[in-house]
């Protein structure tokens, strides 16, 4: 009962893999805005299965189609709703998945809480579910990036055992990024990245990762204390995305391991108003932005669907081995940076409307 | 202007640290229920500060009162109004924090967001701003244990650098957690974290720490996909938590590291339904419980208030050096245990409520 | 900010006149239910334009389709997302309606609210915004009749200054309402009201009129004090219907001119619960249904496009003569009827899911 | 579930008669207001049983307490919480009360719903349970006469038959209102609806009554269509007190038996916007403020509890006659003047911050 996420810049979004289409409706995005469907496209693009070797073989178009919400390439104010059709209605052959729940996805919590499920197990816990949530991510980031500057950028930090050497979270850019194939800017550590990826799709095994997002340029008093700090809100988005099971701001888990007098970010002058020298708070203090660069790291397990055969049981009970058929990415890292940047914007966006609602009605 | 959170089981808290009281108004909770202030107290016993020398000096009796919503000792079924008085009410010296904003504090971002901030600096910061989340969570925890046999357990799991030893989830008890002052059950690694906090009250330096929590007994199908999922509501309660950095649910970070044939957990027949051999997924598949321990762990850095000299600005940018006066804790993990239960409580009742609806009009 | 409604039961609808569709998303539908287009056309049929001689004549087909939300005929639990293409994008010629706000219409408030308005004018005040309202009504309607018996007819009961014969709310139905294109079970009035429609049109006029409602088999105890009273949710659906100027529960403004002596509704035993004798409350109690018939009336004002000339100002200010051009409704009730169900429908699925909810915790 | 009500400046009422306390928290106040309880204190006086011979005998102090949200007369942008100590906790004695619910009484629905209910029978139907509401509207209402200069003046229009004259909408005060007892504005008139009352309270029966509101100089653009139109949140508003059976916004009812060309409003130049020469739209079109007055209307039914004898059933059914003790209200039009220009300004003020957010963000 909860596909919408937002207060005042509200998503609602739809769609399982095999029905007509998946989208969105967007409640709130401002008037005037310059909106085409070239604006939504390239982040899609990037989130689509089949971009590489790496990913599924699936090819999905995942061409974008405005419905509503603006007239000669401005919106209305009114509801902008988004959509993309599914190329292929038929459920394929889920083989004895049908029967026999895949172990660590969806299939059976989604059959136990609906008391039905789709043809292709997991409903909405599909990753064809991220594609309102980006779609209306790159709507929130345009609006971001060029209304107050503010821009965002994830990477992928580590996969498996393998770790990027430290980016500048200052300079990267979404080019950096996309220089490699799996969305790490260190090139080294990336081939490595890639090449284990490849041998584990070799043997239909799958592996996890961390990603990386910086937001800049966010300005100083973002985030609703108490129970919608900017941090509690951004955690909220970023584990609402399929696979995620951990998350961190700035200093995260290995923050615990220090001293206050080491942890702490002292005040300095920075041009017209107060910054840190260091940033271990992750641009947050309080549950409000300070100005500082939002830092968050995103752990994403291994893919659940792997063609290495394995023993479990059926819905009866029954003892069964189940060798997954079809195509499935191994490692969805590369996949998920657009959708961690779209959620970051989608958050972003609504504390900026209701910090900027405060501001009008300050005495 | 989030002070409130749940959809059903709807908290709204209030109070700074020099107000006359600090509260909460509970809005839906069920009606029949048996409740007095002696439900509530023992939790906020727990939060309390001044229970060891390990702790602040500050004695705070924290006497709650229910205000509203119960007559003869009954829930009502209408707001339950819950207040704890402050004792205090004239904000202490706060010396040279009202020019100089701790480094690592929320007194610099409240100034900038509100225009204005309490004398005693981070106004809904404050610590005593969860006297009405724990007990809010008293009540939303003891309806679960009574109705559906849930129940939830927090423990410390690391300071600093020293860590416990692994501890059974399935049958650790809250008088397990509090037969340490530091709330670890591993009397070894307590007695360890025990004298290292001590040492850092001595000079004035603080500690972080990781306080881990099990909710047992939860039905299959708690969680609404797809941005209420349940990992991503327990996500935003943790991290609404003050000085919270990081949530892993099941194998958190560490998972990352696996790969799908390791972090996969098979189905096996239990009792009456399936149930998983491993739990990597900490009890949550696709955003719904699958019946499992749901087991989560939330990082806490050291505490920002500390009197060791920092040296930073002041709110103009002038070279300043900070010495926090006043009682401050040295280490909040022991007293974060009630909180985290609480936040826990509070998720997991809305869910139930929710999935209760779903299941009364299913076809 | 708000094309969304409804807590548990949440629909999101978006689109205006000349856009590529209209539609709605419905989040929180109950899994299991057998749902087609075939359940939501004819109620679509019913609200379209052109159906006679009365209405306008534009003719369009307005097919639903249903995008996600069903596979093999039964609903998933998912979100539902029902769209109906809008046959004619290119918006026609408004001629000098551009310049000149029409009287009583939304162009105006729309321009300064948003700073912009979509070239037909009013924007989402368009009747076509409704669509995705029947459209969701029409699945709630459907669970409420099939799960809990619960039907709901709403009629036209005065145009202009004719009125009908009282009806019976107990028995009147659907078929007895469209037994009148006009939609007034009262064959005598509703020939004069269809007359002075008719009139109207020629001469290029309109006028308002009242329908009423009654909401039949409601079990006891729907309706969530304070601010969700059952009557105030209700109050607040029908005046979101576009032209709705009032709204009366039960007695209404004719009851303030009695005593409590006569108004007072006394209690008596009926099959199995308490009933009463009269039913001067209309069907709701200190906000909360008590089983009696819950009946409704609302007020529709005159359309505000006339194409009669008025005389009026410009933006600008400068005077000038409006004279609309296009094909109006001179009476909008007879399509209201179906709008008005579909309101109620959606308020009373929502808070019997609420109260359901509670039901299960209760102790 | 839903003591609470609104998007931004959101407030949680809690209390019923005999419980400690009753209150509101305000969520989403702006800081840096000038507030003591001096502001609050006028409307909760003019609202209070016991003002005059026409009311119950029930004298209540009703003083307000601030315990949260301000420091040195100053608002935090914290939650204000705000509290009215209840005098005398015991139940009194409500008699025959307890076995025979009271006709048009919410004791029978409460029971029904909750399974449980307060010994003074309708729980939060009390009208105690307004304090929260009037309290936090006098907030509302300062922030939007200081920062906006918009006011709101209701007053009573009629009595059972009798009716006011006219008042001119645009220069009725509040000190006008309350030139008589029964708050209407036409000496005549309010003479005779006076002695109406005495007589009634004598005889022990009661009467109904309208209240009228005006709304001035509301900026252009409030209002969030679809589903939060202004007049529809102006409708939930006023339904959600207690007593209310109707709202017409503008011409309302009447206006229903107009022509188009009879009831447009046409636009004509004022000062420095578009105004209108009529006003039957009441200052809306759309759903959204035009810049004209906003004139309500509420229908207010004679109060329920009645000391005349009246023929009912027993919760068992068994035929019973209901002679109610104690203090009651013959008619409560006039301490419902208060309260409807209460929930008046918490609805203004929250469109007003969503609206801003909108402006700031506009393109």
């Amino acid at each position: 009962m909860s596909s919408s996420f937002g207060t005042l810049f509200k998503i609602s979004t739809f769609g399982e893999s095999h029905c007509k289409a998946v989208g969105v409706v967007i409640d709130g995005c401002p008037p005037g805005l310059s909106l085409t469907a070239e604006d939504i496209q390239p982040q899609l693009n990037r989130r689509r299965p089949g971009q590489s070797a790496l990913s599924t073989d699936r090819q999905e178009a995942d061409q974008v189609i405005i419905l509503s919400g603006t007239e000669n390439g401005k919106t209305l104010g009114t509801p902008i709703a988004l959509q993309v059709a599914n190329k292929d209605h038929r459920p394929k052959d889920y083989g004895n998945m049908r029967d026999i729940p895949r172990p660590s996805h969806a299939d059976y919590t989604y059959q136990m809480k609906y008391g039905i499920r789709a043809s292709s197990g997991g409903g909405r816990s599909s990753a064809r579910e991220t594609i309102g949530t980006v779609a209306s991510g790159a709507v929130a980031g345009k609006i971001l990036r060029e209304k107050f500057n503010i821009d965002i950028v994830a990477w992928v930090s580590s996969v498996g055992d393998i770790s990027s050497n430290p980016v500048d979270s200052n300079t990267i850019t979404r080019a950096d990024v996309d220089s490699t194939t799996i969305r790490c800017p260190d090139h080294a550590a990336a081939a490595q990245m890639e090449n284990l990826v490849a041998e584990l799709k070799e043997i239909g095994d799958s592996v996890g990762g961390v990603v990386s997002c910086v937001i800049r340029n966010v300005p100083v008093g973002l985030g609703e204390p108490t129970f919608e700090k900017l941090e509690a809100k951004l955690a909220q988005a970023m584990l609402a995305i399929p696979a995620t099971k951990g998350f961190e701001i700035g200093s995260g888990f290995a923050g615990t391991r220090l001293r206050g007098s080491q942890h702490n970010d002292p005040f300095t002058w920075k041009d017209s108003r107060l910054g840190t020298t260091t940033n271990n708070s992750g641009g947050i203090q309080g549950g409000i932005s300070n100005g500082e660069p939002i830092l968050l790291r995103i752990a994403f397990k291994p893919p659940a669907t792997i063609s290495l055969p394995q023993q479990t049981v059926d819905f009866t009970g029954e003892a069964a081995v189940l060798e997954a058929k079809g195509r499935h990415d191994p490692c969805v890292v590369p996949r998920a940076v657009p959708i961690v940047e779209s959620m970051a914007a989608l958050v972003i966006i609504d504390m900026l409307l209701q910090q900027e609602a405060r501001k009008a009605l300050q005495f």
